[in-house]
């Protein structure tokens, strides 16, 4: 679906502002909790909590992160769900959330409340209170920007430091081919994430949204490299499909695609990684991988990640 | 300075997206602290906090919010100011802002430059530590977001609702002709804020954006009206100076333009209103005049609200 029309009838701009506000209260429904806990007022209220507070923020942007092909309701969920990501990468869960529209006065408000639906459809499933936003017109496209709270679970949240030469290296899920639709269909591993900040043998952990072959870099000690199993690495099945449609390797794409929105996490070098595992898999059916170890030099048979590199965001 | 280039090799896009990030943080300098408090992280980290946190979000759109005329520096400070300004009309102090970009490649170096040292010049002044934030290009235009975080001082925040049939209202500052340079230079009414959150005879609370005559009607209470007084209206300036050049009354620039950013309150019918207004006097320069109450139906003699219209976001 297209999200602009010519016929300014079905435009926003034919609404005019207070009955677009009015339509996005109704439209959000019980997923925006009443002033002062939600939309209403100057600010969105949140009760005192004694945990560390974390935030975030990610935007789509027409042209960019979403296109005809994508339905509205898919975009909305990519929007919150790349935002609940990032706290899972640091091992938190959501508290709520504040989104900003900026939007040209030619998009159709059909396109707009299927967006929102699909926003308030996905805020119920992670019991993610749409607090509060803003809506302003700009003269083309249209770009939506998240801002989303969260919390520590317990007194300890995880950073992208902490990793130690030795360490191993895990990641979950499979890798690669995200645009053939994982890219707003991924579940943000939430549960995965506040699991591994209760673990003492985890050192450091993010999410995976750049590709591994560039946002391994971040995860990596001063001093160290990773070396990396290429028969380990997960690739997904839709790297494979691509593989087969433009003759990179089903691994480059593994390596490199953007959004798989997977974690990434250091495990300390004297842990016990059958008992982590075993743990791991009473838990979840995510598939967890094994795929190599911060070393002080590259291992003479170890994928070199500089053949690689990921996405690119100012093109 | 037009925040555009032809030239490709003074544009962001020249720089990429690693340089580019670099420059920011260096460009943020003291503003923005080391992760996992500030930028590096997948999330920034607040640490815990006894108070009811705030949390509010809004933009500056080029064409929109600012063109040519208004310096970068004078961009970022509106745009961190106005988000003061709904921490303040909560009675609350701030914590910490996020900030999303969404830019076209061709936004020029040095205006990016000037924007990110302004917000860090402001952001120094008002103690608000610039801590993280997201940049994503889109095909046309700039679209500056920024969330912030914030708390109440002490156990009580002041919300839109709470006003009273017979409550006097009171409006901080001088209202009207923004544009002449008010929606950037203005003073967020922190201080004044969180004074008013610790008087009990003051019953609700929020700021003038859109104009007094659109934003009081948030304020009146069910089955009241707002009473005003013609000549109790404080005019700017900048409103009788618009007013001569345009024939429109001062008053109806005072009561319809956007972006006074001052303070509007009710206080109880009951209070000392002496008392009140003396504490104010002893504690703030800022002006401060009482406009008219809330009656059961509009005195004789009183403004009709009715004739003036406040600022349309969507047109």
């Amino acid at each position: 679906m297209h999200p602009f029309t010519a016929n300014t009838a079905e435009s926003v701009s034919s609404l005019g502002e207070l009955r677009l506000i009015a339509a996005i209260r109704r439209w959000l429904g019980a997923a925006s909790p009443k002033s002062p806990f939600g939309i209403g007022d100057d600010c969105a209220v949140l009760p005192p909590s004694r945990h560390s507070q974390l935030l975030t923020v990610d935007p789509v942007v027409y042209g960019e992160h979403f296109d005809d092909a994508v339905p509205p309701r898919a975009v909305a969920a990519k929007l919150l769900k790349r935002n609940l990501s990032d706290i899972a990468a640091m091992g938190g869960h959501p508290r709520a959330a504040v989104i900003a529209l900026a939007l040209a006065p030619t998009v159709n408000r059909r396109w707009l409340e299927q967006f929102y639906r699909g926003l308030a459809a996905i805020a119920r499933t992670y019991k993610v209170p749409i607090a509060g936003g803003d809506i302003t017109s700009q003269r083309d496209g249209l770009t939506a920007t998240l801002t989303l709270v969260g919390e520590s679970r317990g007194p300890r949240f995880l950073t992208r430091t902490g990793a130690k030469t030795g360490d191993w290296i895990y990641v979950t899920g499979a890798l690669g081919g995200s645009i053939l639709g994982h890219h707003h269909r991924f579940t943000p591993r939430l549960a995965e994430g506040t699991w591994l900040a209760g673990r003492p043998e985890v050192r450091s952990l993010m999410d995976v949204s750049d590709g591994l072959a560039k946002d391994l870099h971040a995860l990596t000690p001063q001093n160290a490299v990773p070396s990396l199993c290429d028969s380990a690495i997960p690739i997904s099945a839709a790297a494979r499909t691509l593989a087969k449609r433009d003759g990179r390797t089903a691994l480059a794409h593994a390596l490199t695609d953007g959004e798989d929105f997977e974690l990434l996490f250091s495990v300390g070098v004297r842990a016990d990684r059958n008992k982590f595992e075993s743990a791991w898999r009473r838990r979840f059916a995510t598939r967890l991988t094994c795929i190599g170890r911060f070393t002080r030099t590259l291992d003479p048979d170890a994928l070199n990640l500089f053949d690689f590199h990921g996405y690119e965001h100012l093109r």
